[in-house]
């Protein structure tokens, strides 16, 4: 089996994560990290046993030995990599979303599209073991035509606000999941969105026309209807749920166990809530896509989430912020 | 303690519940039933010990020594008889709608207003032991600020297609309940609606202007956002849940088990499907309600659901319908 | 139909409750009771419409009209009032245990099969909706063999050390249930047992030679081994579960909710605990096991719980105590 | 920080599995593997990245750069390698049991003690979130003394006969963890044992004088009691639970969820069962309890399982053999 040979643009929270994972895969070698804060990091970097670091991240796109990249840079930064590496045809691992803009989106969907590379994006969820396991009962048609979907999807905490700021708003940085993890269980398009919302958890968001709490719904293609609840907080940790309702049945996937323990007492039973982080949430989820990517690279197979899948993402999104400033459905 | 006496218009399905009720009640006397089809069920009132039946409800409502009547006929009957009723100073327990027209029902809660008598709207699920607990919990504010509020009602089938022909359509028939709920669960008005659905489950449905499955989302008057989730039919039982997130946690209430009993096999673990029928499931609902109607009348004290209750929760249902034509949210 | 007349023996809890229940039963009328503080409780008595009171039960016995008795009374009168009773030829419903002598108990089951008479014991778990749908799956061989059997049977708080004074002990009094309810769902004869057991919760207890704790282990006829734990006190309500394993998968039947809700806060996910009181956890089951002894009369069918069946469990509880004193497994 | 150098004994199932983890320990380098067959391995040797194998563990012991070994051969070989190990003051893990023959262990426990070695022993079950949670809030003394423990040990299919044959018997094999978990989780020494038990999965077990299922009764110093369950074969998956009944309440600790996912149809609600195979179960729990090895060698800490543990475990386990053989309870 050959190795391929990777660079990791970006090593914050995320990109350390993919780094940890990487490191110890059997037909990755890491090569290169970029990152503007690369020098304050040489020891972590070193104890990863990765030879090279940069500032700059066309260091890694323009060495001939480099396969493949993941790009956890700023989401500003995204569409220039993803057309400087697909014109190098480096293959391409892109965390959400693609960009802020839908033209600049558009315009990295052509690069790729013109290009040989495979480009992964990062939606993790579709591949944690649950919501596969969803998918796969309604690809199998098990509950024919389905009337309802529900997604729920809360954070435990709101992020500061300086992160608000940049965040391109609760339905691009936070819904954008959603909005794909719709896609994926239902296997057909939405076609028109209403979206409703406030800032009922920090008003302070509101100061920066976002919303922390929010009601989506969406129609889609096949007829079916679907609800998404999104809100900043839930104070009993990362809340995420799907419900679906069809001929046959229904099936809900409720949230992981963080203990299998049940403490009854006078006062009532009690069991642990669910993990409160989103990264042990979806830390297998997190090995899944790489390894996906990289078999996609080895076996030449087609990605299980492509950039078109990010671009059709975050067109909802930005048809949503629409629709909530307008207070009128608004159609895709 | 006193003896009320009652009489009973409407012996259908919903009378009779009542009736096989209220005969085992210490402080009531059936003494009369009235139906259109009385002729036909002279041995099942026989055996329950009611004196008297009769084709025309004013029989009863013309008897001094009736307290108190039960509206159990058709909803086009219902206005009426609540003016000729309260005219007379019975008191009133009626099933709901009041009506299928607004004006009309306004009418009745002025003929309510203006006389001395209790009206109790039967809105059998504000009696539930479990969302009743739900609503102490929110009552004395121990979840703080709520940011939604999500509601599930399904049936585990549609009703004929005849009785779609006369029910004022899913809003006013079905989701009449959830409106109150939200209402009752919140204690907030709703100022906005949002109403989306189809005929998903049977087209046929969709012939007589009417739909099978819808996604609802109100505003509240206090900030927050709630959605209701209604389908014809859920195949695996009666489906009635709600679930609310505030500043210090959620809580949701679930379906009912109709046994403890776990399976475990190589295919899975099964447990069985919560009631089918909604008489199964609010079997003591129906009792606690009918209970708190003869304490208000016995102790004076107000009715735990009016008619002005019902006359709101019919408003938001003729606003869905509304907006689910025009594709607008629609303000109250 | 025609109409029984009852006649029960002892106004206590448990006679109360009954009483209760026959009031309202279309085809039994309540003639007697007997009591030996009937004169305390004559406005009781006459609430319930029962036109006579004794304080001797021979009253009732003898007279003609009378065709069941129930009997209620202390444990010390059952031998008597079953011998005088069948004699008589009234059937008869009698609560658990039949004596605390095996001597007197065998003569009680031989003057019923001299009789022509029913006789149901009061084991009224049997007709828990949840337990009688585990046999009934096991009745049907679904499992196949069986390998162990678990019996879980807490009480909320010890009884009174005047009331341990009086019970004949842990086994006959609490486990007596239990070694019915392992004799009923395996379908096979205990042929030993070894009984373990201390007083654990309240040390006086032990003054008495009685235990508050026990774990005993059951060897049944068809080879498969069972355990029955007890204890007198769960502080989170009245535990009652049932476990099963065979060669085709495994049953568990749990305790019922006292509610649907689930509170989910920042220290855990709580729900209410089972119920507390074992006539809130059975009160489904106390009229079930009524119907089912009047159904045995009016259709002259088998009784669901015989005499024989009550001589049986209170053998196996004696020879638990010879176990517990021994330290040594009895064979029956 | 320094680097351990171990050598593992024995490439079995479980000496792959901690070679797996242990070539990933940022503190730990393989030199050596051992094993009879270690020439048909040679590719997944090499592939593991380590540098030596041989058929004779003395080898290993005899190298003075090895810091510790991990004894994962059979059975009888673990008496001969802790004695000449720790001799050699060798750092140890071994898996269970020590030996079929107290008289060898007791060697095995002098010759560890008169050494300055840790020794762990393999009881992983301890290092489980679940159970270790459990006995955190035990260790707190939440509960108030204890009145029950129950113990649930289920594999999910029998072993090969030819396994059986030599497994040292079901309490030596298969319970002694289960004897472990009770000291563990009950901080108290066993001071008698009762058990029962037959070959009613696979009557040809019985042959071999071994038994397939059994109820063992535990009396602790602390006055607790206790009951293990075991049976070779449970379809629906591993089954591992706890239940602890105290003053205070009571805690169960269920079995994992293989996902979830609840599938609602017509015949009832599914969910996945439990993970079938003990690896999958007890993943993390391996990994845990190498970590706390490898950090008590590094900081010169108490191991969490010592070789006394071990003995103890296996003292339980042949007096339950010899209760079994004659019906007996016997005191430890």
């Amino acid at each position: 089996m050959m190795t391929l040979t990777f660079g990791v643009i970006g090593a914050g929270r995320i990109g350390q994560l993919h780094i940890n994972y990487l490191r110890t895969h059997k037909d990755v070698k890491i090569k290169w990290i970029s990152d503007l804060n690369c020098d304050k990091m040489s020891e972590w970097i070193e104890k990863s046993g990765i030879q090279n670091k940069t500032k700059d991240h066309k260091d890694i796109i323009n060495d001939p030995e480099v396969d493949a990249i993941v790009i956890c840079s700023p989401t500003d930064t995204h569409v220039d990599i993803i057309k400087e590496a697909s014109a190098k045809g480096k293959h391409i691992f892109c965390e959400k979303p693609i960009s802020l803009s839908l033209e600049e989106a558009e315009e990295a969907v052509e690069a790729v599209q013109k290009s040989n590379i495979k480009l992964q994006m990062g939606f993790n969820r579709r591949f944690d073991k649950n919501f596969k396991q969803l998918q796969n009962i309604l690809s199998k048609g098990e509950l024919g035509q389905i009337q309802t979907l529900r997604i729920t999807s809360r954070d435990p905490e709101p992020p500061p606000i300086e992160y608000i700021k940049r965040s391109g708003g609760l339905f691009m940085d936070m819904t954008i999941h959603d909005f794909d993890m719709a896609r994926y269980i239902m296997q057909s398009e939405i076609v028109e969105v209403y979206a409703t919302g406030e800032a009922l958890v920090n008003p302070e968001i509101a100061e920066y026309d976002d919303i922390d709490t929010a009601l989506i719904t969406l129609k889609f293609e096949n007829g079916s209807i679907a609800m998404i609840e999104n809100c900043r907080r839930s104070v009993y940790g990362y809340d995420q749920r799907i419900e679906i309702l069809g001929d046959h049945g229904a099936i809900d996937v409720g949230n992981e166990q963080s203990s299998t323990l049940n403490y009854h007492r006078t006062d009532g039973i009690r069991r642990d809530n669910p993990p409160y982080f989103f990264l042990e949430r979806y830390s297998d989820a997190y090995r899944v896509e790489m390894d996906g990517f990289i078999d996609a690279i080895l076996n030449d197979t087609d990605v299980l989430c492509s950039i078109e899948d990010g671009y059709k993402a975050q067109q909802i999104a930005l048809k949503c912020k629409e629709s909530l400033i307008s207070n009128q459905p608004k159609r895709i």
